[in-house]
């Protein structure tokens, strides 16, 4: 299930935000945010917005808030002024609950977020090229690379691999 | 000449770094920001640097912070993190004084000073494509286009154009 974030996830996020950010192998935020920190970086204030992942015991049951917190989403205007009619969004799955299908329900939301608000596309500026899942979960979406920037992050395992523009148009 | 910004440039800046803006055909900053609020987009704190094209009327000569102003470069790594060893870069040419080279000598500045600060590549998130002066002041200087983000841009003239990614190799 996938629902808007409230403050009280917060505690349920920063642990495997902190272990994905520190794994090197998919975001370029900086080491070491404190949680205050990484909740101001990664909690969209309007016109974005911010949503988990709920793993819910019993279909339908409302449970409290952070309980069951398995991934994140967070998205928005990817500029603003004149090409703030671009979304961009970012996703974040605990690595333990990693092919029970939150990323791509968190993605398909994240779709009709962006149509039913009206823009006409969404960008994402740095998909790590070696984030192969990620790939193929946002190709299957509909989006299209558009461009690698040839060893734009340094993967702490591969060191520099490439970043790629991903896109979807909505325009069509 | 090109020299490091000094806040009392700021006041010379803002008039330029307006127009430009409402303009609507090269930037995609909010319309309308106050002095106080432009100053805090434009101006990097380190590891990013703000530097100003000096219009001197006798070369060598020093003159006061703001006087002789008529251009603006600032820049950066692109990312934090795993993402800064590449470096990004704005412009501001005031348009009266279009045509006289600042922009050049701004972009010239901006390679130099990415090779000497070991970044591996400079890279351009949104030029817009119908600024063709800034595409070939860019191309001129080696960077690429990567790819061009269709409708990205919502040109107060044209409507929806595309935003170039450059991009500008320095770890061959």
């Amino acid at each position: 299930m996938i629902r808007p974030f409230v403050p009280d996830d917060w505690p349920a996020i920063y642990p495997f935000f902190s272990r994905v950010v520190a794994a090197g192998d998919s975001y370029a935020y900086p080491d070491g945010l404190s949680s205050n920190e990484a909740e101001a970086v990664w909690v969209a204030r309007p016109p974005g917005a911010t949503v988990v992942a709920v793993d819910t015991p019993s279909p339908g049951v409302p449970s409290a808030a952070g309980a069951g917190v398995i991934g994140t989403a967070t998205m928005g205007p990817v500029r603003p002024g004149r090409g703030a009619h671009i979304a961009t969004a970012s996703f974040m799955v605990s690595p333990e609950q990693r092919g029970r299908g939150a990323g791509r329900a968190l993605g398909e939301h994240v779709v009709d977020w962006a149509r039913r608000s009206g823009y006409r596309g969404i960008q994402f500026n740095a998909v790590v090229e070696t984030n192969t899942a990620a790939v193929a979960l946002w190709r299957s979406l509909g989006f299209e690379i558009l461009a690698t920037v040839p060893g734009a992050f340094d993967h702490r395992e591969h060191g520099p691999v490439g970043l790629h523009v991903m896109f979807l148009d909505l325009a069509r």
